[in-house]
């Protein structure tokens, strides 16, 4: 089984409206559901037929929503209850303005010594049936900077390979854990290196500890640089749709490629082919199952640069 | 007890953000009460140390954050348990660019025979000891367009009078049951009658069934329209703050009035001068109190037109 891990687990709410007037009160279609980047793989893997396992902190009536939703998503998933309430978030989209959308993320919980220690034998109890454990998003208030650094230890330990996804502080206190991926997107690696070089910049990770390296670059595909070398993969273009969720689409793939044992080129391949699948659709953790197998059989990896 | 009914009870979320940029992410801060017209003035009644019940629907978890406030603000209520959640409205306020205010108001449950049936069983409970009741705000989907109408008549068959605070058919399918107060703002009230004079508007309203009309004029104050005559109270101008919750004063004001026979100058100069001490506090159902003390001696009330 895959196991996923969200700590900042969110309810997100999308308000749809014609048209945001700022200083004018709107009535808006009202949907959400579960949401946190590691809900998001977890989705991505479950409609991929995977056997996957979502591990979410929830807090208090928001936390509720969170396991209800998950409960009619028919999702596998174990909740971490943690003393304070969940988190919402909030993004408007406007109909009329070519989907513009406007979002408020709540910042969320402070977690507790306690809250930590629970989350840390939940992981520990699932990594037993555990094949890739999946690290995704920002860290909760209340939890050291190298709290995945301690997860991913603890996987290592018993030989399970880690992705990470994550970026500043929590990604780099937690290269020296080893993990077996890191997927930042170019600008959080750019970030956290201080490099304006994909190359230069991944090496500065892996000399820190992570193993490889995938930079997600947007509509220009993924990037790897691993020990067996260096690749790109080039999906076809995708001329509009919400970009939301592609990045946690692709390390679903990347998971799955782990668990396998997949060849990188191929792996990477599947990366962005379900990466650009989920830009057609509208809700992250959803992708356009026809548009991912025709996708896959456009993909182009070879190992130029990117753009 | 002044007995205040809540229909369509909400969670008021405020999100405050420096500036709101639409098309990009914000990290508000964030603050919620209940809310709700009824709940304000409950609030409001509360503060003046005037004993209050304030009945309101609440679905599901959001109703369950809603009684949780209400029972930290140690305000005296009963619940009525609907079948689907309670909404949410979010304003979000910004500080650099003089408070703007932009509000997203769900649209709320949809109350099924059952909960309108346990609301009624409700009110006739509460109406056994009620001087006043108060009915304030928007019906819920579901709900007959004369619900407030059946209410009034139940309150009058036991001679318990009552104010109703509401627009469009949700106030003109109540007045045949004769309710002894209707509190409309001008804006509401030539909705209504399609008339633009306040005296022919109320007119319209009086002889279809209402006792008295009292019109809010915002900054201009109160025009009170009954059978002993007519009067204006002329607050003193507050230059500047928050309108949310001026009209529920004032209705909260007219409660007690109406619950210990006040003379219709003196009830109205007191409504005038508790809505205008309400706009100058940010949060709907406060006011501040020594500006209200001031405020009493300084409306006026006469029998002139307003403006």
């Amino acid at each position: 089984v895959i196991v996923t891990v969200t700590l900042n687990t969110a309810l997100d709410v999308t308000y749809t409206v014609p048209r945001m007037v700022p200083g004018t009160s709107h009535r808006p279609d009202v949907v959400w559901q579960a949401g946190g980047k590691g809900i998001n793989v977890a989705r991505t893997l479950h409609a991929l037929g995977r056997d996957v396992l979502a591990i979410c902190t929830t807090g208090s009536s928001v936390g509720r929503e969170i396991a209800l939703d998950l409960s009619t998503a028919g999702l596998r998933f174990e909740r971490v209850p943690i003393r304070e309430a969940s988190r919402r978030t909030v993004t408007v989209v406007e109909t009329d303005s070519s989907a513009l959308a406007t979002a408020f993320n709540e910042p969320g919980p402070c977690l507790s010594g306690e809250d930590w220690a629970l989350v840390q034998e939940t992981v520990v109890r699932a990594l037993g049936s555990a094949t890739v454990l999946v690290l995704s998003g920002s860290l909760p208030r209340g939890l050291p900077s190298d709290a995945y650094g301690v997860l991913i230890a603890m996987a290592r330990e018993r030989s399970v390979p880690v992705i990470l996804d994550a970026s500043g502080a929590a990604l780099t206190a937690a290269l020296a854990a080893g993990p077996s991926v890191v997927k930042p997107n170019a600008e959080e690696l750019f970030d956290v290196t201080g490099s304006r070089s994909l190359e230069s910049a991944s090496d500065v990770l892996r000399a820190a500890g992570a193993e490889a390296v995938v930079a997600s670059l947007g509509p220009l595909g993924l990037r790897a640089m691993t020990t067996e070398g260096s690749w790109t993969a080039r999906p076809p273009v995708v001329s509009e749709g919400n970009p939301t969720g592609a990045g946690d689409a692709a390390v679903a793939a990347l998971a799955v490629g782990l668990a396998e044992g997949t060849p990188w080129p191929e792996r990477l391949a599947d990366a962005a082919a379900l990466s650009a699948a989920t830009v057609l659709t509208p809700r992250a953790g959803e992708f356009d199952a026809a548009a991912y197998r025709r996708f896959a059989r456009q993909v182009i990896v070879d190992n130029g640069p990117p753009g």
